[in-house]
């Protein structure tokens, strides 16, 4: 496949990975880009994604949720690359092992915004482990969570 | 006050801490203890809080979310006897300083169950900074995840 | 083996495994138990150790390098319980295999003291990672840094 | 001061702040480079900086000093210039109470090389917390570790 239909194909298995997963529906999570070099989601402010009374901003978790969901779908196309991007089956095969070992997030700034955007590039992929460092920022380019996460991929 | 009063406090105030955060209610948490030395809070599993087509099992931001909520509601207990109880309108002008600076989770086991229990304990409370410890079992007591969390008190 | 014949044997191998690495024998570290539960070492203050001009108190790096060797300690016996203590050379092969995936280290108090101590417990050893919990304190019992690892085991 | 004589006083701060520690010395930390934007700090492989038997690579606890000591260097040049350059005693005083509250290294890849660079920069400096990310890299420039820390500043 051509670097362009490789693209087309990481978007239309990270849409599915990312959208249908029914967590991420409550966020509103959707797919903006996906290639071998970075992933990247955006999602809108809503009421029910609020984690402070007394200010308007994102609850901590809704930030852990978008990060390790940009993070697994950059790990997820390391995991291809690694594999000379095995057929359907294997794919799936392979897709099912991964796993988040653990994540640390930095909560840098008050979830304040919009519209926001997640973005994951992929620091290393071994035979056994993934690393992969995000960002959260809102519509005015505002950094405001950082993550650095392992991933199983053997 | 004593103590029993103290944990009674503790609990109507944690109460609405917790269960009246718009994405709290999205997963369904739910307060059952609080004190001085430790945070329990509760939630069933239902289809919406799923983060794997494969296999039915707790969406990972889940997981930080609850962990999230039940340190954080520790932290601010910390905060509280730290200031010996402080009348409403300090201690409200205190919690809205309450931030979480960062996070680290371990995922451990896939989330599978049918309730989950989430505990936090303090592991210090400085004049700036409360560091605590949490874990997320299933309801048979297998271990799901542990969180390391760090919050701005000062 | 019994279980008493079995904790000498980690001790022999955990002694060597700690105090002939060269860094280790910088800092001076000493293995003071070790069983399937628990790992302990410890280490006096020596003026190389030091980390602030302003306050005798460890290195930041002294804490880290005394946590990731008890971590990593307590993750070898974890990996030689799950595959029934192994014949020597077989053991050579795992142990060579094991290394840090990542590290958490929160610093609690400042790291002041005569003498410290360092113990780690296995919260999971499972088919490829290993996950450890360790705690720094000093000869008053006060703990001054946490630590939360993951290791490869497979 | 112009630029220039900013960074020129920096370097010779973060010199005495890096060079004069003690046990940064038994690694043999050597200051590189520093400016608002990064600190560079370099170290050459030695026999006691051994961490591993059977490969000849640097230990875990080697690597989170060195990571330790370039962020802290560069959370000090973030709250010199968050106070706008603060005069001597006023500095030393600010100085004194940077520390870090906690720490997360990834290990990429084994420590293996003749020459070590270690670099950090900024992601965040507020009244009370700095965030920064750093990475260590050998002579030839294979990444072998990541580091993100926290910092107390105010």
């Amino acid at each position: 496949m051509s670097k362009i239909e490789t693209n087309q194909k990481y978007f239309q298995l990270a849409k599915i990975f990312i959208e249908k997963v029914p967590f991420n529906q409550v966020i509103g999570l959707e797919l903006k880009h996906i290639s071998s070099e970075r992933c990247e989601i955006g999602f809108g402010m809503k009421p029910e994604l609020i984690g402070n009374f007394y200010q308007k901003i994102l609850h901590g978790g809704v930030v852990a949720t978008t990060l390790d969901s940009v993070s697994g779908s950059m790990a997820a196309v390391g995991l291809l690359e690694k594999h000379a991007f095995p057929e359907d089956e294997e794919f799936a095969e392979r897709i099912k092992k991964l796993g988040t070992i653990d994540m640390r997030i930095d909560y840098l700034q008050p979830g304040r915004g919009e519209f926001f955007t997640a973005s994951a590039k992929l620091l290393r992929v071994g035979n056994k482990v993934a690393v992969t460092r995000s960002e959260l920022h809102n519509e005015n380019g505002e950094i405001i969570a950082l993550g650095t996460a392992t991933f199983l991929v053997g």
